[in-house]
């Protein structure tokens, strides 16, 4: 209660108003910049453009630095005060083949990925029995008796929910599945998707990288796959499957972050970032993941860069490299900030698809919050809510976390983005032109007054941690 | 008009009132088999014990006799009266592998399929530049010169319906695109998958089989691939893409239709024929197609075989060998009953996937209009209206038309059907239990009373011809 109290006091005496935050100059370009966003396409164009003529682009593949080339051309040709490279050196990793199949008591070929760094099989492949395990957990509680010499078998099955609150939980399995079943002495790791779909695609993505991050071979199968393997095994007969996976492993390669700027007119050295990645996974087109999301920060960028003014501060537009296989630009991009995160007013990733925006949740300082509900304010006519302290700024902006780094979350419904997420599904024709509108309109809107607020977010400082968030909720 | 007084007064002076055509004992039973089916799974258990011990099943694959061996026993197993075998002889076909890839302006893979009876390009594949057209008139319309030495692109697109009405126009590139294409030199023929989902799968499907059919080697790419190549086109430079398929044609293969019988107590030798076909694509788990009309079927015999007294008339459950490369267990059956097509009163096949029936069509005579009615009647609790006149009683009994055999089509809601068909994505997931024990509920009420009726359905009769049908509606 006298917590509360507090609170309130503070908020009385410290903070303006939240009509009296932006001027009335300022909201009227914002106004401008929503409805000139909703307008477009969201920045179609440039997803199409990119899936149609790089596709996938695994960071380190061939596709790569054709994606670096792609990006620096376009950001130039359109116009930005600046563009440059910055350099990410990172190990990478390479598919050549995989295949799965049961093989007894019927034979059958499954739809099948290579996880993230998994070694190669031998040649020919690998063959063995199956034991299944309901998740991670019933893993990691097995007798080495039951899993030695077996291929594992996870099935656990990803809930489906708005915020993607089901892929944390299930993503394990494929985290830390292959060095669990290593230390039992399982032969290979074999899980179910990490999907919502019931389409026939396997996912992959990357297990947590370090010296045991390569001891098994480990692939996920498609749902349906995965489906058909539980009613074998319900049938009681002894279930086996061959498993053959070819990859590289490639020790250190680099790729660059591309970097645009607006250069801000009074505070230049002061940065709104918005970032994207430009990576993807080596399946689909990388359309939702994250080409909608080079789409939306772009367009969002080319709005304001269209404006006859530019903003008080700088906006720097942030395509990361090497997102997918463990945010190695998002690390680089923190390191060569590691002396100016003063200047670094606030980050905001997209990459969570396409959908519409919901929410803005921000992890600013106390006295920029009323900040976040003005801007927020200018963000309902979109449906987009205010929601919590508790942003981590997008996968990309993790790595600024421990220098305080201000963040913001426009989360989207995510409700149907893991039915596509890392598959060879994820094409263009999954993104909404309307909805990815949406998405550029809250990002221009959230660029603009990020750059002309007249209170700093508070990077640098100690801002709120998760638990005085919650309990100040 | 006159037309119409006729009908009337033929109808009034020939044919009972719709009420007194079945004895209140024989209503009776039918609404409680339309009880029990809805009370049970449909046969989703035969369904799924079909696509998990066998899985897809190509006619004249190794998987054909492993099907046909699983189908006597099950149905021996379940106790019908007479299970017997019924050869069919036909050519058929083996995929090997295939692939297709754009070369330039930019290289990528597309996820595709070889059409049914697609001969081998030169190992190492095919390479030239693609020439797109709009559909198969556009094509048929072509100068030579625009088609030799290229590659043709059909990018005509499948348009959705409740009643499949999409396929029949879109078709026709994968059914004879090769022959035309061949006519004007072309060098291979790749078109959009004759399909309604933008998941990313390709079709396959057999070509009209005639001595001209493997002229050319022919594939068919995912949806999302052929908006990328429609999107690389636009672009405006030369497109060219390299094709590879090995396959390999199998000139006589002689599988069996499967026919299970419940011998009538009172006519055993007039039968009531319900089908469905066991054989599949190689590819998904053929459930949909048509795992779920061998369950269909299925059931609502066994729920008829579990009555405690035998019907009048016989009832055949039947299932077809061969249907998808050419209707040859259709033709076989039709074949060996050329002397008896008196005797075969009517015959429904379940063939377009699991969605609820609407709707009760049926090709019979005058006399046995009436008798349709009456059974409408019964069916209308399950949300089924009366149909037309135009019945072809499903592709396994075209064959039987020329016999003259009378027909009933239960017409399924086939709306996302062609989201599956003849894809990966065919599999056991795609099917609801709820809507399959509606199908069963429907099947077996119409094969209990079409076997209890006490007026003959004209088969052997000419019966009403498509344009009388249309006059008389």
């Amino acid at each position: 209660m006298r917590f509360w109290i507090l609170l309130c006091l503070s908020a009385l005496l410290t903070v303006p108003a939240v009509a009296d935050i932006f001027s009335a100059d300022d909201l009227a370009v914002a106004r401008e910049l929503r409805e000139q966003a909703l307008a477009g396409d969201g920045g179609y164009e440039i997803v199409a453009d990119l899936t149609t003529r790089i596709g996938p682009r695994l960071a380190g593949s061939e596709a790569d630095p054709r994606a670096v080339a792609w990006a620096e051309r376009l950001l130039t040709e359109m116009g930005f005060d600046r563009v440059w490279l910055e350099p990410a050196t990172f190990p990478t990793w390479h598919r050549n083949l995989e295949r799965a199949q049961i093989t007894e008591p019927v034979a059958f070929d499954m739809v099948t990925l290579a996880l993230g760094f998994s070694p190669a099989t031998p040649a020919g492949g690998l063959e063995g029995e199956v034991v299944m395990f309901d998740d991670l957990a019933a893993l990691e509680a097995a007798e080495p008796a039951e899993v030695k010499g077996r291929i594992v078998f996870i099935r656990n099955r990803m809930r489906a929910a708005r915020d993607g609150s089901g892929y944390g939980p299930a993503v394990q399995a494929r985290s830390i599945g292959a060095r669990v079943a290593a230390s039992k002495g399982g032969l290979a790791l074999m899980i179910r998707s990490i999907g919502t779909s019931s389409n026939r695609f396997a996912h992959t993505g990357t297990q947590r990288f370090d010296a045991d991050t390569r001891a098994l071979p480990a692939v996920a199968i498609s749902n349906p796959d995965a489906d058909r393997l539980e009613r074998l095994i319900a049938m009681g007969e002894p279930v086996r499957a061959e498993i053959e996976v070819d990859a590289e492993f490639i020790e250190a390669y680099t790729s660059h972050n591309v970097i645009a700027e607006i250069t801000g007119s009074k505070y230049p050295e002061q940065i709104v970032a918005l970032g994207a990645h430009l990576d993807s996974w080596d399946v689909g087109t990388g359309a939702l993941d994250d080409g909608a999301g080079i789409a939306i920060v772009t367009e969002a960028g080319r709005l304001i860069l269209d404006l006859e003014q530019r903003p008080d501060r700088s906006i720097q537009i942030i395509y990361f490299a090497a997102e997918e296989i463990g945010l190695w630009g998002g690390r680089a991009w923190a390191e060569a900030n590691a002396d100016n995160f003063h200047n670094i007013q606030v980050g905001a990733e997209s990459d969570f698809g396409a959908g519409p925006i919901y929410e803005i949740a921000a992890r600013v300082s106390d006295q920029a919050w009323p900040v976040i509900k003005a801007i927020q304010a200018e963000l309902a006519p979109l449906g987009i809510e205010l929601g919590d302290r508790r942003a981590s700024g997008g996968p990309d902006f993790i790595p600024a976390a421990p220098y305080g780094m201000a963040a913001i979350d426009l989360r989207q419904d995510g409700l149907h983005y893991f039915d596509y997420h890392h598959t060879e599904n994820d094409t263009l024709d999954k993104i909404n032109p309307e909805e990815l509108a949406q998405n550029a309109a809250a990002y221009a809107v959230l660029a603009w007054l990020s750059a002309q607020s007249p209170i700093d977010f508070g990077s640098g400082e100690t801002l709120l941690d998760e638990e005085a968030a919650r309990a100040a909720e």
